[in-house]
């Protein structure tokens, strides 16, 4: 697939394309340690102290949609990608970019929404900016966040450290942020609602550092959904990975709605999921201490990294067939996050 | 004037409507010590370290302008949003919103830029993100820079920190970024080409501290120019100030096109300028080490604080009379940043 001259929805899938993007454009010139891991958050040494820094600007469309709002987004987003180094994230920024004729009491419930994620995720909002747009320059409100987080002594988490053995743990259901927003987006009517997961998973990680437990890779599936993000683990880990259809937690309404929308659930946006690599020996214990914490009630294992396949992310059917499992080709759902 | 209830382009304006917006939608909910000070870096401290961090989004329209673009800006105004509290920035990192569309080969050149600018003030790019929206949902691209720097041990720099006697140093000609912007997007031809000042300020301010300096404000005066930054300082220091007319430094054709243009020059954008606050007994030695800095040839002296006028800032005239300057109120120029 070329990169073409001009810049294309797919660019922004998190899948094929984007990756292209950032590596003919963006590593080129931007090149260093810290960039060419492509991690969710760098990883940063000030006097031998190690700090995980991140930005991410959100665009989703509705602002308002079930489960949250592009302001709780803005805030869980950049937690998470703190925390998916191991940080603990504790302050963020918030730059918001606002187009003329946009409604006040909307501002300010989405500001609401912030300073209520922030303070369950123990995070502060110290240093922002506002700028405005005239009617018709960018469409309604758009929101950067970006944090800093502390990474405790001994923790080395990527995805290069993906191992054979590791088992892959998951805290929940896949895909319900993708499908809530789509839904509300379309005026689709599902007899069940279906809300986006979006939340802070700070402190579920946190426990488990604590708790001794050894991670090698945290990743938390959003663009491009858990088939990307394995096959990000897998290519920069040179491994390959198992997953066990059987083993995925889908929501039904998830899985009919995708059915209905043609939509392949393993690409479809997640904003309070995470998946770990852990070694067996620690993998049931982890399962265990996940699902007594919030957000993580129906954890479970879907897989484990293996010596062969390098670099592929493979599916167990459920009818025990074998299946590639790509990255995402083209743009599913612009405008998810 | 009240806040309303739609977002008016003079909410961006950097004046006093953006004050309103800040003191009475954003204040009253993320409110914490850092961002009540309102200075343009927050000062956090970590195991007893003190850090800057900051955010800017870009939205200036032309993206390429007589001196620089959106790229070279980004870097340039979140290096000197830190370097005004007096830290020597390190890391950057670098969100985009780039509309469906925009060519790939612009973007590359934006990214060069950044990059140069980067290298320039010794500076690296961490970490990004790029967001794509459709044709139509932004105009053409925005980005978004959150910085950190590291404050050295003994420097505290606030604009709550002006004291009676202090002098005003600026490094240079008022005015020009502004008057570049304008003159590029209205396709205003002067005889002499107009010049954004655009330029990372960290390297003069931190040869100012090595060279013990005694500083007590920094301020880079972007959106509401030297006055709105006037006005700021006086506000938070509780002084007033007094500024001279015939030392303060216009090129003549910045003058002209503001004349042309109906707009007074004290409110016209800066991005490669700073005003310090320094004691007498500093003053003088401080203006010979700016002299002899890259940004600097053109520094001079233009004003003082004193213990009358307090939160006012006063303007004495070529002939000898006083006036009030005021905050900047309405829009002057949306999208100049």
């Amino acid at each position: 697939m070329s990169i073409g001259d001009y810049i294309r929805l797919d660019h922004g899938s998190g899948g094929k394309l984007s990756h292209r993007l950032i590596e003919e454009i963006f590593l080129p010139h931007f090149l260093n340690d810290s960039l060419k891991k492509l991690d969710d958050s760098a990883v940063l040494k000030i006097d031998n102290k190690k700090f995980a820094f991140t930005t991410d600007s959100y665009v989703i469309d509705p602002i308002f949609f079930p489960g949250g709002s592009i302001g709780k987004l803005s805030i869980c987003g950049t937690i998470n990608d703190l925390s998916m180094s191991g940080a603990v994230p504790i302050y963020i920024s918030a730059g918001f970019i606002i187009e003329e004729g946009f409604d006040l009491g909307k501002l300010e419930e989405i500001v609401i929404s912030m300073k209520e994620t922030a303070d369950e995720a123990g995070v502060e909002i110290v240093t922002g900016d506002t700028k405005i747009v005239p009617y018709g320059n960018a469409d309604k409100i758009f929101i950067n966040t970006a944090g800093i987080g502390i990474i405790p002594d001994g923790v080395d988490i990527s995805s290069q450290n993906a191992k054979p053995g590791d088992k892959i743990l998951i805290n929940g259901f896949l895909g319900d942020h993708g499908i809530a927003v789509i839904s509300q987006r379309e005026g689709l009517d599902f007899q069940t609602e279906i809300k986006s997961d979006v939340a802070p998973l700070n402190s579920i990680i946190r426990i488990l550092i604590e708790s001794e437990i050894e991670i090698h890779t945290l990743r938390d599936p959003t663009r491009g959904g858990l088939a990307t993000s394995l096959n990000e683990i897998a290519d920069k880990s040179n491994m390959g990975i198992i997953i066990n259809e059987i083993e995925l937690p889908f929501r039904k309404e998830v899985i009919g709605a995708c059915e209905l929308l043609g939509f392949d659930p393993l690409y479809i946006a997640n904003e309070g999921k995470f998946i770990a690599f852990i070694p067996e020996k620690d993998s049931e214990r982890a399962l265990n201490i996940v699902k007594n914490q919030k957000y993580g009630e129906n954890a479970r294992i879907i897989g484990e990294v293996v010596n062969d396949f390098k670099k592929k992310v493979i599916l167990k059917t459920k009818i025990g067939g074998r299946r590639i499992v790509d990255m995402l080709t083209g743009e599913q759902l612009p405008r998810i996050c």
